[in-house]
């Protein structure tokens, strides 16, 4: 997130899905090798930060987002052409994924990864994603809705912010005010770097 | 402020200034021999974090604080008995500070601070602290809407935030999002302890 807390930039349109300035919220992802490899990509950098994204990937056996990281609107799904999100057809997450909508679909099986789609809430969903996972944990990948929405439900052990460092003065915030519960967190570990800092939080009560 | 971004919590009131659960954002604070001396009391921890206050203190040669943070409600100053805020016969400043208001009101000196009241705006108010403050830094001491003027003004040159592990969930944000102007910053330090990371950053534009 930027400093200022948005993970997504103001006036988010399909030119400029991360919003404006949004694209600089990630730039420390992408010159990693643990990024590059599942987009299909060589080199890249190792270190400690790299070392982080790798322990971190290991750590999920699956991961619940929203609809609106598969990619594409609300509404009805789309049938001709049919709308497959926009992870393309070799999705780098390697793992079953369990996608919140209200709109039912059968599961969609692209490269290594398996989107599910979970229409009966996100306690169901978790449900699903834990047994699926055996003994991995579960990632809540996002977006900031369905992250704020389990976070209030009190199922969230542990999670990881990466803070750049920008201002972007709008957008999509990661932690709204909107009633949500406040949480006690225990700071599990701090990693520093020009690009973002890494937090690492327990949340304790 | 909270890892979500608030400077104060939910529900402020004359019995919870802070709101509610805010006092957990300075705890880091309290038990350092750097704020234990100015506010009269012996002993406390030293060390790196203690270092950095110290140091800041050092760098400041005034600081312009709004009507919130002097202490008391809007509106025309009280005349019987005047109202001389809410630090004390002695506040821990040390240095001149000018307080940002809409009602005149002489200098006001109470043991070695004397606080100055400005009424004709932000810049004037920097300006009158800039010439007070010599060869030293003028601090912009908040609250988070004063900090938010010289912010979106180009003011501010460097910036340090506290980061305590809590999510309140809601309250007064140190960034709010009314129409801001993105800024890019670069991070110059960062210092991790259990009840707070301590992020430094300089505007660059």
């Amino acid at each position: 997130m930027s400093l200022d807390g948005f993970v997504a930039g103001p006036n988010q349109s399909p030119d400029a899905p991360l919003g404006e300035g949004g694209e600089q919220l990630h730039e420390w992802i992408f010159g990693l090798a643990a990024w590059r490899e599942p987009h299909g990509r060589d080199g890249g950098e190792t270190g400690p930060v790299n070392d982080l994204v790798v322990e971190s990937l290991d750590a999920y056996g699956t991961e619940i987002m929203g609809r609106g990281k598969f990619g594409g609107g609300p509404g009805p799904w789309p049938q001709d052409p049919p709308w497959n999100g926009w992870w393309g057809d070799d999705p780098p997450f390697g793992h079953p994924v369990f996608v919140l909508t209200h709109h039912e679909r059968e599961p969609l099986t692209l490269g290594s990864t398996t989107f599910n789609f979970v229409t009966d809430g996100i306690e169901a969903a978790l449900e699903r994603a834990k047994a699926a996972a055996g003994d991995r944990d579960v990632l809540i990948g996002g977006g900031a809705d369905v992250i704020q929405q389990y976070l209030a439900a009190g199922h969230v052990d542990e999670f990881m912010v990466h803070v750049a460092p920008i201002l972007l003065g709008g957008g999509t915030r990661l932690f709204d005010d909107a009633g949500r519960a406040a949480r006690t967190l225990e700071r599990t570990r701090v990693l520093d770097a020009p690009d973002a800092t890494h937090i690492g939080y327990r949340v304790t009560a």
